[in-house]
């Protein structure tokens, strides 16, 4: 009984220092986030932090395993396999997940695309655990091509690969300008486009 | 003519500076960039660096405005009115500015792209002097299009500005994506969708 109740307590520690240190580098980048802001907000002691986190850069390894990738998958990947067809899917999510959030919260940028800005170059663990989320995504966007493929709802001469490529590319694209013009209207110019290519790959 | 010589050597200065500055963050990001180690590229004083530039930030910002900027002119704007149809110029800048970079360039990312990610939520002069390139680079693109419009190479009923910031986005996006995944073949899967996406605009 101690075990359990110890491992419990240590998997709910581990779960509130990732959530703050989430939203710190969310809204003020990797290099400019302290651990001490981070533990501020979790009332924790440094001690217990680096109990489970060795450094740093370890806690920022963490939060692009343990709270992005399971972000993207609520988001983009669980959602999508509710829809009959995936490409009304994938614009009622871009909608969703851009056009309904807050400009406030748009103004922070995709926490996925700020860090690969930020740290793919200068640390080559960072950049493979990012590469592993933007990897699953695509690979997940593409099945969910090829399921509307089997349905009927694409066409089966589409390279479905290269639709997901672009619709994660677009999305994350859409992001960097929402970010740069504090302006999320810039979204409908790409709903727009999206639409055009998604007549074209739909069966005539 | 002391005067004109010391103002000379004053823009040349400044030139070194800017140039050794904007490699410098390229590679490794504002935050990770050195005053020390810029200096030691151009071999200069601190005490030239600082007669110029108050501060690490006053020569970021000159980085945006005089190199930057250029260079989005130097890579889109101008090249652009040199085609009679600017939807083949904006392919073709694509091609050239992403596909026949090296690998190694590109991995560093767009410059523009990652400062926007790092630095426009941290500091309001660095998103307001950002944003002016981005604004300058969708106008830009805007009237090549209206002027397409006008040479019968657009439909009339097209919105420019919609195309422009879709142009932009996909490009940023692209970039994005090619650091995270150190790949350019992702370019190929979204030249394919802007073709779609122009065969739509374009005169039936």
């Amino acid at each position: 009984m101690k075990v359990k109740k110890r491992t419990r307590n240590l998997a709910e520690t581990r779960r509130r220092i990732l959530d703050a240190a989430f939203k710190e580098i969310h809204a003020h980048g990797f290099h400019a986030s302290s651990v001490d802001t981070i533990l501020e907000q979790t009332r924790l002691t440094k001690g217990a932090l680096f109990h489970q986190f060795a450094s740093k850069l370890e806690l920022g390894y963490a939060v692009v395993a343990e709270v992005l990738a399971p972000m993207m998958r609520a988001r983009w990947l669980e959602p999508l396999a509710a829809f009959e067809n995936p490409l009304e899917g994938i614009l009622h999510q871009l909608r969703a997940n851009i056009g309904d959030e807050p400009q406030a919260m748009l103004n922070l940028g995709c926490p996925l695309n700020n860090l690969i800005q930020e740290m793919a170059t200068t640390d080559r663990e960072f950049r493979r655990r990012l590469r592993l989320v933007i990897e699953e995504w695509i690979a997940g966007v593409e099945a969910e091509v090829k399921r509307g493929q089997r349905s009927g709802h694409v066409r089966p001469s589409v390279d479905a690969r290269e639709v997901a490529e672009y619709v994660v590319t677009l999305h994350e694209g859409a992001f960097s300008m929402i970010k740069a013009l504090r302006d999320k209207r810039v979204l409908w110019s790409l709903l727009t486009s999206m639409e055009t290519v998604f007549a074209g790959i739909a069966p005539p």
